[in-house]
Parts: C-alpha cells; sequence; structure tokens
C-alpha cells in the first residue's frame, strides 16, 4: 500500500437503496481513480454477489469489511449506537479510528451517522459539537459552503465561531478558496429585536481573525457573496430543505409545460440541448456529499435517496477531502486561532456581562 | 359613498421607485375594480401631476390624503415614528384608524410600516405581537400561507400558537380555506436536540382546537403539505429570502442558456410560448402583498421592488382582505379560541415547570 494511495470506507448498506447504489458507485469511482482503495463494510457475501454482477469480483481495488448488522433510516440513535455493535456504519468509521482508512461515508440515517462518528473518532480539541456542512452552487458558478445543517439545534455565539472556522478550513481544502469569506446568516431588517446569539456571533467573528465579511441575508447564498454561511442547525437544515423543495416544484412545472400537448413537446424536442445545459448546472446531485466536520477523522455523509451518481459525486468529495488534508487544515486553523479563540471567549465574557440585564 | 365599497389608502410615495410605481398601479386597479375607492397619500402636488400624466386626474374614484414627508427606505424606525409625523405612511395607516379606508398598503421600509401600524392601530385583544404573513406558490397549484417572516426575531411558543391563529384567519379569509391546516416549521432529524420553543409550541398547538397537522419540514411550503406554515419570524425571514435568490439563479442560468449562442436562442424562440406558461407559473410578483396580521386594521406590505404588476397584486390582496372580512375573521377566531388559549396558557406554564430543570 503506497503512501499516496488515499483509502475509504463505504457503509455499503447505508441509504434508502442500500447495495444497489453503493456498489455499482464504488466501482464506478474505482475505474476512475485508480490511486483509491474502497473498504466495503457490510455484508460480505451480498457485497460480493454484487460485486460478482458487476463483473468486478477479485480486482485488487477494495477490500470487505465483513459487518453483520445495518442501521435503519429509522432506527433512533439509542439502537444504532448501543444494540447495534456490529453495523456497517460502526465498522467503517472504526477503519478510519483505527488507521486503516483515511475517510468513511455513509448515505444511511444521519443522526446515527453522526452519533456513532462522534461517539468512535471524538471531537478535535477546541470544538465542542461537530457540525454538518454542505455545497450550494451559487450565481457565481461555484459553490457557497454552509454549515451547520442540523446537527445542532439550539446553538451558542461560541458554537457558530466553531462552525465558522470549520467551515473556512473545508471551504479552503475542498474549494481551494484560500482566505474564505465567512458570512454570518441573519435578517436584514431588525423590526423589533435582533437575534441576540447572531449579534453576539458577529462581535466573536469580528475579533476571531478569520476573514469575516459581516452579516449575509438569505439570498446572498445562492449570490454567492461569500464563500462560507454560517447559521445554526435549525435555520441550515431549514433552508437547505426549503430550496430543495422550490427546485423541485420549479423542475416539475417546467417538465409539466414542456409536456403539456404536442406543440409544446416538439419545442422541448427543439430544446433539449439547452434544457440538458441547463438541467446539468442546476443537477444538485453534483453537490452530493455532506461534511461531518469537526471530528477527529474524515466522515461524509451521502444524501440517503443518492442514485449511483450522486454517490459517485459523494466518493469524489471524501478523497478531495483527504487528498487536501481537510483535517490538518482543521486542525491548524484551530490551532492558529486558539489564541483568538481565547481573546474571543474573554470577549463573549465581558459582552454577556454587559447584556445581563438588557433593556426590552 | 354606498355601504359595499371598498376603500383602500396608499403610501403612494413608499417603495424603491415611488409614485411611477404606486401611481400607474392605483390606475389600473380602479379600472378593474369599480366597487373600491383609493385614498392617495403623498405629496398633493406630485400626485396631481403623475394622475395628470395618466389622464386619470379628475375621476371619482380617488381621493387626496396629502402628506408633507416621506419616510425613506434606509430610515430608522425612530425617525419614521417620532419624527416624521406627517408621513404618507401615517397618514395613510390614520385613515385606517379613523375609519375613512377599510385597509392601507405601502411599498416603503418595512421596519417603519410595521412601527407606524402598530402604534397607531394597535394589537387585537388575545395578540401580543403582530405578524407578516405572505403566499407561497406551491406545487398543488394552490399557495401556501407563511409566518411570520421577520416582524418577531426571538418568539416563544405562545407567540408561534398566536401565528396560528391569524394564520389561519388569513388563509380563510384570503384563500378560501374552510379550517386551514396548520403545520409547525421543524427540522427532520433532531440529532443533538430539539428546538424547546418548537416542541412546546407543538404541544400548545395540539390542544388549541386549531387545525394542527403537525411538524412540516422546509420542503413541505412548496409541495403544499398545509394550508399555513408557522415559524419565527428570523427562520421565516431567511427562509423566505433564501428562496427568492435560488428562484434568481435559476431564471438567470435559464435565460443564459437560451441566449448562449445563436442555436440556443433559436431553440428558446420555439419554445417561448412554453416558456412563457412556465414563467407566469412561477412569476412571483403574482404573489406580492404580505399582510400585517394582528392589527386592528388591515396592513398590507408591497415588496419595496414591485413594479406596477406586482403592486397591483397586492392592491388585489388587500381588496380581498377586506371583502372577505379579514379583520372580523381573525377576531372571532381568537375569540373562540379563547378558552383553548387559556387552557393553552395553563398547559404551557404546567410545561415550564417540568422543564424548569431539564437534562442537559
Amino acid at each position: 500500500m503506497s503512501k499516496t494511495e488515499i483509502r475509504i470506507a463505504i457503509d455499503c448498506m447505508g441509504g434508502d437503496a442500500g447495495l444497489p447504489v453503493t456498489l455499482p458507485a464504488a466501482c464506478q469511482f474505482a475505474k476512475q481513480n485508480p490511486d483509491t482503495r474502497l473498504l466495503l463494510a457490510g455484508d460480505a457475501a451480498a457485497i460480493e454477489a454484487a460485486l460478482r454482477a458487476q463483473g468486478s469480483l477479485g480486482a485488487g481495488w477494495y477490500e470487505i469489511l465483513p459487518a453483520s448488522e445495518v442501521v435503519l433510516m429509522d432506527d433512533s440513535i439509542e439502537v444504532a449506537l448501543r444494540r447495534k455493535k456490529d453495523s456497517s456504519m460502526r465498522v467503517a468509521v472504526q477503519a478510519v479510528k483505527d488507521g486503516r482508512a483515511d475517510a468513511c461515508i455513509s448515505a444511511g440515517n444521519t443522526g446515527a451517522w453522526m452519533a456513532i462518528s462522534r461517539y468512535i473518532l471524538k471531537t478535535l480539541d477546541g470544538i465542542d459539537r461537530p457540525a454538518i456542512a454542505t455545497s450550494i452552487p451559487n450565481q457565481k458558478g461555484g459553490a457557497t459552503t454552509m454549515l451547520d445543517l442540523g446537527a445542532n439545534v439550539d446553538c451558542s455565539a461560541e458554537h457558530l465561531l466553531q462552525f465558522a472556522i470549520m467551515g473556512s478550513a473545508l471551504a479552503s481544502a475542498v474549494d481551494h478558496h484560500k482566505r474564505p469569506t465567512i458570512g454570518l446568516l441573519n435578517i436584514g431588517e431588525e423590526i423589533i429585536k435582533g437575534n441576540e446569539i447572531v449579534k453576539r456571533a458577529a462581535e466573536l467573528l469580528r475579533a476571531s481573525g478569520l476573514n469575516f465579511y459581516g452579516n449575509v441575508e438569505g439570498d446572498d447564498i445562492c449570490k454567492g457573496t461569500v464563500d462560507v454561511v454560517v447559521c445554526d442547525g435549525f435555520v441550515g437544515n431549514v433552508v437547505l430543505k426549503s430550496m430543495e423543495g422550490l427546485a423541485k416544484m420549479v423542475a416539475n412545472m417546467m417538465r409539466a409545460e414542456f409536456t403539456r400537448d404536442s406543440l409544446s413537446m416538439a419545442a422541448g424536442v427543439l430544446a433539449r440541448p439547452v434544457l440538458n445545459r441547463f438541467r446539468d448546472r442546476v443537477d444538485n446531485r453534483r453537490y452530493n456529499g455532506a461534511a461531518l466536520l469537526g471530528l477527529r477523522g474524515i466522515v461524509i455523509k451521502s444524501h440517503g435517496s443518492a442514485d449511483a451518481y450522486a454517490f459517485v459525486c459523494a466518493l469524489q468529495r471524501a478523497r478531495e477531502a483527504v487528498h487536501n488534508g481537510l483535517l490538518d487544515g482543521t486542525t491548524s486553523a484551530i490551532d492558529s486561532l486558539r489564541q483568538s479563540l481565547q481573546a474571543a471567549a474573554a470577549l463573549s465574557a465581558k459582552i454577556t456581562n454587559e447584556l445581563s440585564d438588557p433593556a426590552p
């Protein structure tokens, strides 16, 4: 095993479809990335059968990590963590912990994946809570990194600052931004009273030494105003799903209009090359692969409903994260910000005192 | 003045454009709605000149309410409320207060419009804070009512319950839902810890007697899962603007692809009827006109960047709100829910006690 080889552990059983998606994706990814070795966690017999069906059995690009259990999409965290100790999820994460893999990936139950990863890998020094980050295509032709997307529902200002540090490291590693600009998601018009946590987070960010742009609004996500948009997990989750819902509705309406009658269908045939280019540009499968940040290992989450193409994209993100040193990047970002963080903590304490009896 | 005549006071000076948008819109709306009388608040000479330019001076459909000041888009609430006491905004709201108008509308500064409306009209009994609601087109071909959109950044569970009551009344009056279904915006996966306020709001809603569907996620807004989606103003504002940003990006990308080269442009010409139908379906100008709810009067807010077509749509919403008895509907909804509200308050107090020392 050469030193430059990148090893990714895959929870082959996770996701809405499981093996029928993860295995063909793994085979395709392996062909495109001969420098990568895949550790396939799951039911060994089923994996071998699927590999045989793909005509890929016996090739040197993989290794099977047998796991006797599967975490289901609706399993509670309790069940996933305490009862299913030989799950394909856990075996994949354990491979990272043991140094056998550089990254792991699952399309399964997000809560369980986060809980198992956190339990086995632990968080990095200086990080209280891991966060989930993803890339959203923007108007500038690039992608905006957004976090947190649901791991942390109630966040303090300090947590938002930590998200900013992690998001900044991710944007550096995966999207090649040298000193990513950070925006704090807020509302434009504070009609009655601002959100105190966000206001305090802005103070912390200004003092942090990060490349803090300031507050941004919802429409700045797609505008690409900043490289990284920071928000709490409740807001991030709702925003991301609202945008997914809108995108789906628009696609459905477009399809409906182009299939309404024979004239529209003819127009659709003529416009197909243009519509296909448009579809490719807004295809969010390309952006599949959220990163679970703040852990002592690279952990990627694929959309549960990902198809093989989308799962390959998520594998690609895992590979890039390893290749570009996401983990070292995050650790050194935290280290270099440790002083700022301490200053920020002092500032935060000061603000807390000042705000302890705010005017109504 | 006949009893069935509907009278709408317009802040003619508000919005990014002011008179050049509001006046042509008023004239067009008046032609379409001969049963409506418009009270035009603003600079009398400028309004008369604009009416003359429209060829509409002297017709019996309007009345000018002279106002010597204009609230600017970036005026603070302090300036709007305390310094500019003869603003077109204030004069328009005052007409409602004095019973000279059934509704008022402005495209100006949202914060100022809310503050002035609240100061002059006061809130309805049982409502602590007014909220802003709008309609978002959904997959079912109808519209989802969503609130709050930014009036209230920090909300308690009781506030969310009040938003549900007001949103339910609005959906009944404007969108003709008999017993609107209410959804509470939440995240699907509570990975670490749920948002306590939303959990408590769900308890209150279950006890309220409203047609409570349960929690909904971000993508349910466009799916049209429920008639009314309730959330705090921070989340609502960010979600709405994120969706607007995405819609704009998609429209721009589509335009870019159809103008990329001569072949694409030819395809665009052939597909134009289909594309126009599609554009009309997603045209959010049709949904212009947010309602400021919970006040003792009907107050509508148009988008600041509305063009005349969009402003006409907002006027139409004001007219429908009056015509369908939004105010009486809200008042009687509150009255009939008063018992439930008292029960909910008791329940809330009970929950507060139970949660007073929650496990971490």
